[in-house]
């Protein structure tokens, strides 16, 4: 395992995200519990709720967490608690004024994502000078590019899935449910290494056709296209990697359909480099895929950032213009789906290096049969 | 199992719910993924992401779930779907534009507590003229009173965690670790027909002071209180339940401070009958406390609304005058927590009848001790 993050990296992510805020026009960040406050201060409370925590971080002044006292030992013990004052409040008090306290009453603040709307009006109502902005508005790169010590964990992730992959190839799919290929798939992950399963899709043949099918009672007929898209995390961060596999030998179209979106992957990998906007990789996987006659197929952006979170910028979607930067990471995983046919989709994880992409999925992109 | 809940039934609850926001004020509801829009359509998306799902209802319009269209496919699987009109939006496309061609520009509108504030910024942004209120805020008594049907359901899950502690009472506390212990809950819960186990706490010894402490390496000691405190869901609605048990014979103060507990707990469910403001059942729990010289170590409400989840409306809190009404159901437990050696909690689900109050969890109250 890499080493651990320590109350100094803590401290120091804390300093560098008030002085980021700060150059881009901000007074100052309001993160209340999810990836953003496990990555700056290293606290996860025991439960997200409706009792407000929120570490307020601002320019030159020391970072302050505002809890639910009856929370505050939890909060003690976080590796980056060293670093913070706390501001605690009790059962019955008004959270939104202890806060508000810490705040510029006419300043423009960055906010995490998923902070309550509940919260977020709490502030608004509490200091109406203020705004706020979302952190994947405002500063949607704080957490995009990766150092050493969090590739090493997302490489992990990676390995212990594709290990998994590895592993359901040699099971045998016709006959089960998807339900029960799923099951497998969820503890070969943790057997891997994984601390926690996310999602184990398998939507076999007309299922695939949906993007998020998760996973149900049909049993897998011989001759389907299975697609197999699994994640979770592993000491933290997070893995998330596709494949289509066919039962048997797999019909013409699925053969044909399959072979355009292993093209379009591979050209999106290829197109990955410092500098190239992150639409373009969108844009070249889209290209293939249209020029082949499926565009109105492919439904969603090829893919998204994922450290802490499965889902965080960069996106790489039409419209995202941010260029990629060394570090970042992110899926490529380009599909296509005819509605109550079947579907394929290939996904892996890609980090930006100096001079390319880096694969942190490296299992056979070439379609595999099973049994 | 009590009856499923139809099509109809979420027909009617989105049709109420525009009704009950017109007569308080509002232009409608935007609701995002989570216990309310569970509620009133029955849908709940594979994850909560960054992605805009919300369902938007205003008086005399037909309910809309703007949703993205890679999950168009599961919200129309939905039991409330029917009633549903769908407006997809494609990645790269501006979904609060697709949502404010739903709202009055001018209107006040009642939004999910826990929607994003990457959601409720997109929504201000695209809509200037419009205002909101968290629902617990604007409309706190929309999901408090429970039907019949979700009152069968939260009298199972609170025989399901009786039943559990009820078990794990015949088990070896003294030389197993307290994740041990809480693992073996979890175990407990899911055989008694839970779906989902939320927490499973296991604070023994000074542990216990920390009413949010979860369960650690620490070895339980002969003579240690063990608070236990443990709930999920069985058939979508919550359990919460917490017993203070002793590892043998409890030290002289332990008993004095646990008859403290047990009285107030006892006193507060008494006091319940429809009427009476929420903040009064915490009055009379806290005086016991207070009066027996332990006010300052009860360090947090005497309870909360369960439903759909775990913390709802309405809550236990000094400063909420919200009369009870005969439906609703929360938590009754009052804690002593005294820093560095112990605590004691006694918690109960009580639902509010037409004279009174009726328990959900009705295991012994009187200390119990084990291995």
């Amino acid at each position: 395992m890499p080493d651990a993050f320590t109350a100094d990296d803590y401290a120091h992510r804390m300093q560098l995200a008030a002085t980021v805020a700060a150059d881009a026009g901000f007074a100052g960040l309001v993160i209340t519990p999810g990836p953003d406050l496990v990555h700056l201060c290293g606290y996860a409370p025991p439960a997200v709720t409706e009792r407000l925590t929120a570490l307020v971080l601002a320019p030159g002044r020391q970072p302050t967490l505002v809890v639910p006292r009856l929370e505050q030992p939890d909060a003690a013990k976080a590796t980056g608690a060293p670093a913070l004052a706390m501001v605690e409040w009790l059962d019955g008090s008004d959270p939104y004024a202890s806060t508000a306290s810490l705040l510029d009453g006419h300043g423009r603040y960055a906010i995490a994502d998923s902070a309550w709307a509940l919260h977020l009006l709490g502030l608004q109502r509490a200091l109406p000078g203020t705004t706020y902005v979302s952190l994947s508005d405002g500063l949607p790169m704080l957490r995009a590019v990766k150092d050493e010590r969090e590739l090493a964990r997302l490489a992990a992730a990676g390995a212990g899935a594709d290990a998994s992959f590895v592993d359901i190839l040699a099971t045998r799919f016709a006959g089960r449910t998807e339900e029960e290929v799923a099951d497998e798939l969820a503890a070969l992950l943790r057997r891997h290494g994984h601390s926690q399963v996310d999602f184990t899709i398998v939507a076999s043949g007309p299922n695939g056709a949906n993007p998020h099918h998760q996973a149900g009672s049909r049993t897998i007929q011989p001759g389907d296209p299975v697609v197999l898209d699994f994640g979770g995390l592993r000491d933290g961060y997070g893995s998330d990697t596709t494949r289509t596999v066919s039962v048997g030998e797999p019909a013409d179209e699925v053969r044909t359909v399959y072979e355009i979106v292993r093209r379009a992957q591979q050209a999106a990998f290829e197109a990955v480099r410092p500098g190239v906007p992150c639409q373009e990789i969108d844009r070249v996987a889209r290209r293939d895929i249209v020029e082949a006659g499926y565009g109105e197929y492919f439904i969603h952006r090829v893919g998204h950032g994922i450290g802490l979170t499965t889902h965080e910028p960069p996106y790489l979607v039409e419209g995202e213009e941010q260029p990629l930067l060394p570090g970042m990471c992110f899926s490529i995983e380009p599909g296509i789906y005819l509605p109550g046919r079947f579907g394929v989709r290939i996904e892996d994880i890609v980090t930006v290096t100096e001079d390319g992409g880096r694969r942190l999925n490296n299992t056979t992109r070439e379609m595999q049969t099973v049994a």
